[in-house]
């Protein structure tokens, strides 16, 4: 095995072009062959360079492949992962890894049997805004966080196609949530205990619309996030509060700043503000002297980093960053948001992320008792 | 009597001198008494015109005190109310009406014994923000809504004093909670099924110095109201969406707007937006000629018409306007807010405003047998 690495993309549509687009940035990873069930994808494909396939067995086949990117639709992943693996091959999968918990325990046996390296592409923990975020909380800028909140807003409406079907994966939650739920369980170093979530159907029975879900970690804190295709007005993209301070991120681009209390100990003064239906001395702003405002440490990193990580792995000079393990949480967390939108309640979480990296499958043996 | 009435002031402090203020825009009420625990306060009462007393039985005697303001805190409305009906005065009461459902009963049954008026001061239900927003629903301009939002946000904590401590009827929940908590319900006709809350408590354990609560309706549709004084960037005081818009009231001077899709068959061109960490075709934002922007039809009112309507239902000519049974009912949301997030789940709502406004003693009955 050389330092380099062949790529073979299986689905070859807008998130493989993607991909495609940005290999340069990875030297260690050489796009090579393409496979799409729809042969004028792979045709294109072909004409970017690509060695082109016309079914999986054969893409699988090629001795000379090293990693296949799965950039098909989300019912495929498991499948396809599975026999990848089988056939020797290393596995880069998009997101989401599967259709369910379920899949995912049956990819991670795989994976154990076949000792191949199988990582799933979440790109988005290297989100700038995310990073800050996660930066100020790690600094202790805010205080003690009690409300954590991950929006991303659209107007657009679930785009066409196979986001819009149960059966292939569609909705919000499996395709932004997961994303946005892993941001928060890779920020807060603490268990979930308690998930209340409630789906959105504006548009379509079949799948979410949109969404949003509260996380309770056991300290107390809750972090919400929304996804929503029909919101007209956007929001900002991270609220956070502190005991002694809030932070607000604007957009991708990351506009926003911290506020802080200059003086934590309050002094009451006989400062009023007069709404029109009365007057209220709590909600009077502070005075200019007792707040601060900070510019955000802003943390911008680049999501190629997987790509290298995934070479390093393959190399044997660094440890995976997206685990399975991670993605089986993040699984079984969306699972329990469905449940909780269905059955209108909260609830209790009987596992945890160290238990689920640890070992994968002791879930599935739980199950099978 | 006569079209004029004359007002004894209970608890004569910063609200207290609000209403003194205004009394002049509702020329058949008189400010004519004042009675404070604190004779500092009292003696500002006369100074400002008012007769002074030294006792709660002193002002009650007084034969010619048609109406008792209650401007006290809140551990004295139940008590107090119950001894002005019982001396044949009507009530007006500051909000919360009560420190809890079971007082409430009893102030209900004090007033179907004496047949006095009484009524709580749920000045709000006038705020131009509020009636708005009602506006724009009852009207249907963002077609069928699924998401509203109220938020009031402060930064200064809670103010020190008796809105600290519980026995005194602290807290926000029943200082702010009351009034967002009203309007919500007096703005949708539909009854809520459910309610999910969750008490901050940041700066204090006894209180809660904010809140999040969502209210479930019948149709699915949840409103939630949050109330923080721990929070250093502000956010606008309301946000709806509905399946064809959103609108956003960014503040108590009712700035915002209404943006609406313009073709509700959205086409989805190839346009895609490029963060940094990937591509999105979901929440690439609209071409300007598929979304309308209007100006909000903002509604304006005054709250005086509280004490219009109170001496008019004192001349026999209107019908009351805020009735104990809807105070009972919003005591009763607000118990069940305390009581989700005590227990850290979903309560499932046993009582109906109907049931409530129509026989408020329906549900002291039920405990009784």
């Amino acid at each position: 095995m050389s330092n380099t690495y062949k790529l073979g993309i299986v689905g070859y549509g807008g998130m493989a072009t993607w991909h495609h687009q940005n290999m340069d940035r990875a030297p260690q990873v050489i796009p090579y062959a393409v496979y799409d069930i729809d042969p004028e994808r792979t045709a294109i494909g072909a004409e970017r360079g690509l060695k082109p396939y016309d079914s999986l067995d054969a893409i699988l086949a090629d001795e000379d492949i090293d990693i296949i990117l799965l950039t098909c639709p989300n019912n495929f992943h498991a499948e396809y992962s599975i026999r990848a693996m089988r056939a020797g091959k290393n596995v880069i999968c998009e997101k989401p890894v599967t259709m369910n918990s379920d899949e995912l325990i049956e990819v991670i046996r795989a994976k154990q049997e076949t000792g191949m390296h199988f990582s799933v592409h979440q790109n988005r923990r290297w989100d700038g805004d995310y990073l800050t975020v996660k930066n100020v909380l790690s600094q202790g800028i805010l205080g003690e966080p009690f409300v954590i909140r991950s929006k991303v807003l659209g107007s657009r409406g679930v785009p066409e196609g196979w986001r819009t079907h149960k059966e292939t994966g569609g909705g919000m939650m499996l395709d932004w949530g997961v994303h946005l739920l892993d941001q928060i369980v890779m920020m807060i170093p603490e268990n979930i205990v308690r998930v209340t979530s409630r789906m959105y159907h504006t548009s379509y029975e079949e799948v979410d619309d949109g969404f949003i879900a509260d996380f309770e970690f056991e300290s107390g804190l809750v972090a919400s996030v929304e996804v929503d295709t029909v919101a007209f007005v956007n929001e900002p993209r991270w609220i956070v509060r502190g005991d002694s301070g809030s932070m607000i991120i604007e957009n991708w681009d990351i506009d926003g700043k911290i506020v802080r209390a200059a003086d934590k100990n309050t002094v009451w003064e006989d400062e009023i503000l007069y709404t029109s239906a009365g007057p209220t001395k709590t909600m009077a702003p502070r005075t200019r002297f007792s707040e601060e405002t900070l510019e955000l440490p802003v943390v911008k990193a680049d999501w190629m980093e997987f790509y290298h990580n995934f070479a390093a792995v393959l190399d044997g000079t660094e440890e995976p960053l997206v685990l399975p393990g991670q993605n089986l949480y993040i699984m079984k967390l969306m699972e329990s948001c469905f449940r909780s939108s269905d059955e209108r309640r909260t609830i209790e979480l009987d596992f945890t992320l160290e238990q689920l990296v640890q070992d994968p499958l002791s879930v599935a043996k739980s199950v099978e008792v």
